[in-house]
């Protein structure tokens, strides 16, 4: 079973030394193992001429497709058009074709093709010209030895449209694939990584066709099971030497297994689970975030209709905001601190009362890296949740900067939600 | 000038397949200019032993010096030590020291060494072991042909303490640097790129020593400046081939022409910059966010100490919301909308006068994908906000998907606040 194999050429000084990273070989790497294609590295570099060139004779040889994104726009650190002529000898002219797709997308914008822009419609000699619908610079593919090169803009929706409407296309056209990549995942919250490793490893074994890997960040676990399986097999996952469907088999075992931290399977993301799970049992919340700043409502509003379940959120920073939004009695804060199971009880009585919704959330802490103690260090936070079911609490210890301790707490309150949600 | 040369290998299936971009590249890429060697590539690779053993040798040929992270965790899929060991055939054992700072981290812990964990201590040999005292891994260097070869932890926080304690002292020592990498940037919001380059790329002649890189996101364009400058030189910026101080000079006349749209120089972000100067001129702060959902309020508490300026957010998604926490006359929201500038400004004055603070914010749009019409499309948005100087607005048309368009917006509401507060 051949795997057709691809490198990701990703282009750029700001990826080397400008605090960017290539965030456009995550969605090409889906995209290629759509078409049965497996991406072996991703390669980020500078806009020096000769390291382009070491790169793209590189990858030209080692891989069956190749991808360079970015350096295709008209200023003048865009040399990705020169590096390909130049790498493969194929001089570089103007492209009629390029030409009209540049004209018809400045235009569009009321604009017109300065000098400056029409460095876009330049090619090396041979070149398929790629229609950009969404942006200004037109790409291109080459098939140069072995390997079938293309070359799409950086900008990501620009880069996402032509993988999908030319990119694609050519290479389900051209390769034929024999095998397709395989992948489950499992997002899971609240047990470390070297514990899940010893839960679901058993269910390994060495000689199996599936890989499994586990991911832990401030999101949780993420456990992925991969294969690449015969296209030509009836069934959608790999299959061990003795014939039966491995993968299939996994997902159950490990599915089992994981099942007390187990908040989703996929691509879903927790925000999303709670927003369908909120959405499905007609549920309105109300949020009162203090350490978390807002956000776990940002998060949740990512969700397209989340106006359907969040009603609203309040961000009571101070004090004076505490007792103003919620009703948190001064006395309780005087006696407990803003920082107490007492105070995230309250906070959530309190969102939930003056809104009228079904569900009160709140979250108090120290983000840090100031304000802590002895008695209350960085990253202690309370949480609580008031609803139909009564009022609940939770006390966490999280480690890490401000960013980790606010997404963690984040996390942890959206998974609350999802918990007592599931019981209503 | 000689300049010594890098290449970053980030190891890990989820890196290629898994939906996660190597962003530990990014502060290693910093912390090796420091030292005066200059990244050439990063390269991404999966768990596979054949590919990293090709990418092993590449870069231990082509480079100077080789930082590979990840893959040194206990799990099965962790193969980093594996892949050294072979490529250049050193077999690993366990090493003493290895497992003396495995022990001191797991026991700190509470826990025990198992034999999973124990793999953690097996080195290749003659490699130099690399302490870790924040994660239970320990990394280790080798001197490989040219190339000095250090291998370090994937965890961020493991990977940046090595970096800063182990790595980079051995790399001052070892090297003997001449250059370093000089760079200066400029954070814009307000202009398209091109029109950026067309104002400022008069000043760079082709022989400049300084390159010039131009960034568009969601925060605005980023202009920065780079050049590899002489160590033993007493300016501190490139030197053109005339001998004077080009970078100063550019530095200078670029800032003045990009001074209408520019917020920033350096690393400061839009919130870090308002955050100094509600900070300075004791102002505080309220916030009443719709479209962008608690993005604001979220944005600005990733700032330590941003209580001090920040009295309260609210996020009124719903209009019920908007007339109980703002105040907004149910009257205006049906003969305007609540997407208007009517709105918008009943929002800013309402959480103004609501919560008594020195400056009113608000933001109501639509984020979409949903909720567009003719007249108010996706990504249409009102800002406007309330202090001691009056009542403004704004309108804005945004482009692109749900979460840029609220990004885009909390950044121009941002703006906004920082335009108003430095005329008070």
């Amino acid at each position: 079973m051949k795997t057709i194999r691809a490198d990701i050429l990703a282009i750029g000084s700001e990826l080397l030394h400008g605090g960017r990273v290539d965030s456009n070989s995550l969605f090409i790497a889906d995209m290629l193992a759509q078409c049965g294609i497996r991406v072996v590295k991703k390669i980020a570099l500078g806009d020096e001429l000769r390291d382009m060139q070491v790169a793209l004779r590189a990858s030209s040889r080692q891989a069956d497709v190749v991808i360079v994104t970015g350096g295709l726009g008209s200023t003048v650190d865009d040399r990705t058009r020169e590096a390909v002529a130049t790498t493969f000898r194929r001089p570089l002219k103007v492209r009629p074709k390029a030409m009209q797709i540049l004209k018809r997308q400045v235009e569009e914008r009321g604009r017109v093709v300065t000098s400056l822009l029409a460095r876009q419609a330049i090619m090396p000699t041979g070149a398929i010209v790629l229609d950009n619908t969404v942006g200004t610079a037109p790409g291109f593919f080459i098939h140069e030895g072995r390997a079938h090169v293309f070359v799409i803009p950086g900008v990501p929706r620009e880069a996402r449209e032509m993988m999908k409407f030319q990119v694609q296309p050519i290479l389900k056209r051209k390769l034929k694939t024999t095998a397709v990549l395989w992948t489950h995942s499992f997002n899971t919250i609240g047990l470390p990584e070297t514990e899940i490793q010893e839960l679901i490893s058993p269910f390994f074994q060495p000689s199996s066709a599936i890989a499994l890997s586990l991911l832990a960040s401030t999101k949780g676990v993420k456990v992925t099971l991969s294969g690449w399986c015969s296209k030509l097999s009836h069934s959608r996952t790999p299959k061990s030497s003795k014939g039966f469907a491995e993968g299939d088999y996994l997902v159950g075992k490990v599915r089992e297994a994981l099942e007390p931290c187990l908040f989703s399977e996929g691509e879903d993301t927790m925000e999303i689970v709670v927003g369908q799970l909120l959405s499905s049992k007609k549920l309105m919340l109300g949020l009162a975030e203090s350490c978390t700043g807002g956000l776990i409502a940002h998060r949740l509003t990512e969700v397209p209709g989340s106006s359907n379940y969040l009603d609203r959120g309040v961000v009571t920073y101070s004090n004076k905001a505490k007792q103003e939004l919620l009703g948190v009695p001064p006395a309780l804060l005087r006696k407990y601190g803003a920082v107490s199971s007492q105070a995230a009880e309250a906070m959530a009585k309190g969102i939930r009362g003056k809104s009228r919704v079904d569900l009160g959330v709140s979250v108090t802490g120290i983000a840090g890296p100031g304000g802590g103690s002895a008695k209350k260090p960085v990253g202690l936070v309370y949480m609580a949740i008031d609803g139909p079911q009564g009022t609940q609490s939770q006390r966490c210890q999280f480690w890490g900067d401000r960013t980790e301790i606010k997404f963690r707490s984040s996390q942890a309150a959206l998974n609350m939600i999802r918990r007592y949600a599931l019981h209503i």
